[in-house]
């Protein structure tokens, strides 16, 4: 196996897979040689490669973990490693602009490449936090095109379920549809709402009152600034779309509040508390539920 | 101590007074007597009354735990036998309309009343949740006024430290605006964020595909609705001001994807990053870093 990218989310890739018994031997690269290295003295990876070039030499598997506005270069400098054999994967959190990426990097060796979005993460980054546990459990969507082989799209599969994630598949399109709405607003919304606050003068008192609403609240907003940047420009249509959808919904509130209208305000906090609580407890298929339905079948 | 309105945050703080050894017996009131009655049977409290005023009788301490909203018409009710030596306290997450709710049901009581706010909580409610830990290490503040007696100000901060609480104090005024910032405002978002994706095409699978930063972003949505109405139009001009300046820096993120500046995006998202990890860090007076500095000095 190569990994090329040996962060958080390539790093807990690297350990699942070793431990599932997947991978015989792995050979990383990282941009940064101390990342490399420390990935090595991790034991994350066995084997230290100088350009992502020589660590895909001879590797089956290759997992891509890079940012995903460096999908294309990344793909472009090892194409002519890659046989017609080789799974490529990514772990990118857009597919759209990675599909892309890789169709005009790979040309006829695109069919070998298996986009996939594992949605889980940590809100700190770096391989010294690498998780044998990280894809347990979590979803995995996979967005296949018209021209991936079903021999790799069967692969994938395979080897997410063997590490402990759960699998879907989707047009990428919808995907990244999806994904603006659940993972990138509320990335953005607790971003923009800590800038916020550091706008505001009693900043300091605000932040020393904080409690553990605030924490988790705010927990997804010390992720990677430039992974983030890449991923809101890369789907930035559909954001917008999210930020106005909230928006409005927040003009709403304000209404609400202006007019002293406390049936509305009450109908808004009822629908967005019980649905809540329905999807924690699974009625609306989260992880948990697929997990549920998976071990009594 | 009585204790008006067992649910969570009484029924908390109940378990707590009595692990710690500071009151004798408590004596319970909720508005529904399943609540009461179901209090009692968990041990949260000895005694049912039947009215806020027969739990009030005899009691050294009143401990007002029910929606701020109810704060005038409870403490009107048993405001006679409110003696001078009585320390009455409430847990409300606003504190303006409390003490002006309190000045008004208690007149030449008005002193005994100690208002505080306990700044933590669950995202489920009811007396069933009631946690003997739920108060450990949390920040409570105590707005007390120029005519709240000192003797029972000191008594107030005893019992909160007593049961593991960081006490400190300041105007309501300070309060409020605090909190719009750092809880309320993010209640409101979440819950706003909640409905803005049940207002959309596709919100099944929207819900389908959310994964550990959703969870964490939205945990507090799940809150008590008719609780966080009173809140909402009780703090609604500093809540109106924190959610007008999260829809200006909304405003920003949209102009940089809008023009594609990635400079400015990822200032923004440096900015919000680096807060929060350095909130999380206790270098910006988290209840940690109080905690941290109690157990040194």
């Amino acid at each position: 196996m190569a990994l090329i990218g040996c962060g958080l989310m390539g790093g807990s890739f690297a350990l699942a897979a070793k431990r599932a018994g997947l991978v015989k031997r792995i050979v990383g690269y990282s941009k940064s040689p101390s990342t490399t290295s420390r990935a090595r003295q991790m034991g994350v990876i066995d084997e230290e490669a100088s350009s992502a070039l020589q660590a895909v030499s001879g590797a089956d598997l290759v997992l891509l973990a890079v940012p995903v506005a460096s999908t294309e270069s990344t793909l472009a400098n090892i194409k002519h490693l890659i046989n017609p054999d080789t799974l490529v994967m990514d772990v990118g959190s857009t597919k759209m602009d990675v599909v892309a990426s890789a169709r005009r990097a790979l040309r006829d060796r695109f069919g070998c490449f298996v986009p996939a979005h594992p949605i889980t993460g940590k809100e700190v980054f770096g391989v010294d936090h690498a998780d044998v546990n990280l894809y347990r459990d979590a979803q995995v969507v996979l967005t296949p095109t018209e021209l991936t082989k079903v021999a790799q799209l069967r692969q994938a599969e395979a080897i997410w379920k063997a590490i402990g994630s759960h699998v879907t598949s989707m047009a990428p399109e919808q995907h990244d549809a999806a994904l603006a709405a659940s993972s990138h607003a509320p990335h953005l919304v607790a971003m923009a709402y800590m800038n916020s606050l550091l706008s505001q003068d009693g900043a300091h008192r605000m932040l020393s009152l904080a409690g553990p609403g605030f924490r988790d609240f705010t927990r997804i907003a010390a992720a990677e600034p430039q992974m983030w940047r890449d991923i809101f420009l890369a789907n930035r249509s559909e954001i917008l779309k999210q930020i106005q959808s909230l928006q409005h919904m927040l003009g709403s509130y304000e209404a609400a509040l202006l007019s002293d209208d406390q049936p509305a305000l009450e109908h808004l906090l009822r629908e967005a508390s019980s649905t809540r609580a329905q999807w924690k407890q699974g009625k609306l298929y989260t992880p948990e539920s697929l997990s549920k339905h998976k071990t009594t079948a």
